[in-house]
């Protein structure tokens, strides 16, 4: 039987990376050696099986997933990424699902150039918490706090398809077979959009920004809040997903404002810097598209292209109430 | 019903630690400035119901225990704690349970003077992963992999008195619930020796260290293993809790030997550091005891207190075969 030491040696413990961690994994902490002069970026998700994926999923997609998720947070920030810590509860080691999800894991920590540096496995229903690191100069994180009167609203990829392809996992609506993967792979799979992050701190085009993973409107609503401002947002400007562009306005409005598992970026930027914002994106082959903008007065106002107010009941994802 | 955010806002958030995080709970992620020159020392552990703790543990020792456990990782580093995330799976938003585990957290980071920073809630099977996060100057970390030839082997207070407490509710010896009480305090609400690690890095007198978590003899076979050494260990001096010491000698020396769950630090230092050792230790208010010392030859070789070679079958715990 795979012991705990064994599992941790075979399936996550990879040659140091050169310049990065000072000590990984194997002893009792991991020890990083800050950048002079930045500050540290620090996220942490829990994924459960059942609710945030379901049982049986592919495991190397999960590995993706759950360090996409964490990384989404970083880009958010505009953090650059260099490490994370991995803790894990499993029901039995099975070997196939540890070769999985390790694979998945380390290809996307392997295309953003970061590393495993410690974490904890353990028996126990299928738990992944992942914590990650990241570095952002001092003055230049993204904040949710920073929306002004007169920003754009601006919105990375598109938005919707991981919210279909669930509705057609639950049979809520009928969709086939190469439409639902297609969609899927929005969820399965969610590309985080760090380079994007990292131009807009950098470059300090955002005033402020936040990752959708419950849905935009509860999401800006987050900004909203905490910048003490009000938004216009127009609906049909949203950019659909490239299988629910193909479904009735109704359903693209709905699920493009309030799907939830986009893992793309939502941000307000100053309307002198729209050719900037799109030459930034255009830098990291991202594409972005302006959504909205921030009003003075409070609450979030629907549109529809014309610019009348639609009144739509949306809901944004909620782990506890949901 | 409590949702996601005002489950945050009323049981985890609280006032800004005036000096430390720059960005605290409430934004993509938390920010924090590290101390120039500092490394960053970072450890995560996940506490399963049924596995780490009972179904039904009282709330505030759970909430002192998860953080404890984190803790004395940094303690067997060296490192200065300055902060924590935390991520909790929960079935229900429970107001009681919340509200004692809370407090039992926020009572062990008040001690040490730590904040959270950070984490993510969500229904699931009660799980509980802190990352910590701690200073520690470059040079002065205490590692697993330095062990010398020559060096005592020191143990931080007193071992066993989990284990046994263990064995009484597991009905597998019989004690009288005074006793149980009394040993069970060192299972529920473990003391990280945070001071005396602190103490052994700064004044440079450990060459090895960790934290005594599946057992001495599997937490010692680390630091042999990884320092490439062996070491005899006299399992008679091994100071054993208070209530474990009134049992006979055989289960004092297999609970102190291989108990579990003591979070107790044991160290390497050179014969000549002895008295600085004692000093160090008066100073934090902690008792240290010699129990044995480093050899060039590789095993681990266990004696009594004439030193004649004792032959036990000890396990450590393991959090997978187990």
């Amino acid at each position: 039987m795979l012991s705990e030491f064994d599992l941790i040696q075979e399936y996550f413990q990879r040659p140091r990376h050169p310049a990065r961690a000072t000590l990984g994994i194997g002893d009792d902490c991991a020890l990083l050696t800050p950048t002079p002069g930045m500050q540290t970026a620090i996220s942490s998700d829990m994924l459960v099986e059942g609710r945030h994926f379901f049982a049986g999923e592919d495991a190397a997609r999960l590995g993706h997933k759950a360090l996409a998720v964490n990384l989404s947070d970083l880009a958010a920030m505009g953090a650059r990424p260099v490490g994370f810590t991995l803790a894990l509860a499993l029901p039995s080691a099975d070997r196939d699902w540890l070769a999985g999800f390790s694979k998945g894991l380390f290809a996307l920590a392997d295309a953003h150039d970061i590393e495993l540096i410690g974490g904890d496995t353990t028996k126990g229903p299928l738990t992944i918490c992942i914590t990650v690191f990241g570095e952002v100069r001092p003055g230049q994180a993204l904040r949710r706090s920073g929306a002004r009167v007169g920003d754009d609203i601006w919105i990375s990829g598109t938005l919707g398809d991981a919210r279909l392809a669930l509705g057609g996992y639950r049979l809520e609506l009928s969709m086939d077979a190469a439409s639902l993967q297609a969609a899927a792979a929005r969820m399965h799979t969610p590309t985080p959009r760090v380079a994007l992050g990292m131009q807009l701190a950098q470059q300090g085009l955002a005033h402020a920004a936040i990752d959708i993973s419950d849905g935009l409107v509860g999401d800006l609503g987050h900004i909203l809040k905490q910048s003490g401002v009000g938004a216009t947002l127009d609906l049909d400007a949203l950019p659909a997903g490239a299988v629910l562009a193909t479904r009735d306005a109704a359903m693209r409005r709905a699920f493009t404002a309030a799907g939830g598992d986009d893992y793309e970026l939502c941000f307000t930027a100053p309307a002198s810097a729209r050719a900037d914002v799109l030459a930034a994106a255009a830098s990291v082959a991202t594409p972005v598209t302006r959504v909205g903008s921030i009003a003075a007065a409070p609450g979030l106002r629907l549109v529809d292209a014309a610019g009348a107010a639609l009144a739509l009941q949306l809901q944004s994802f909620d782990h506890f109430t949901s």
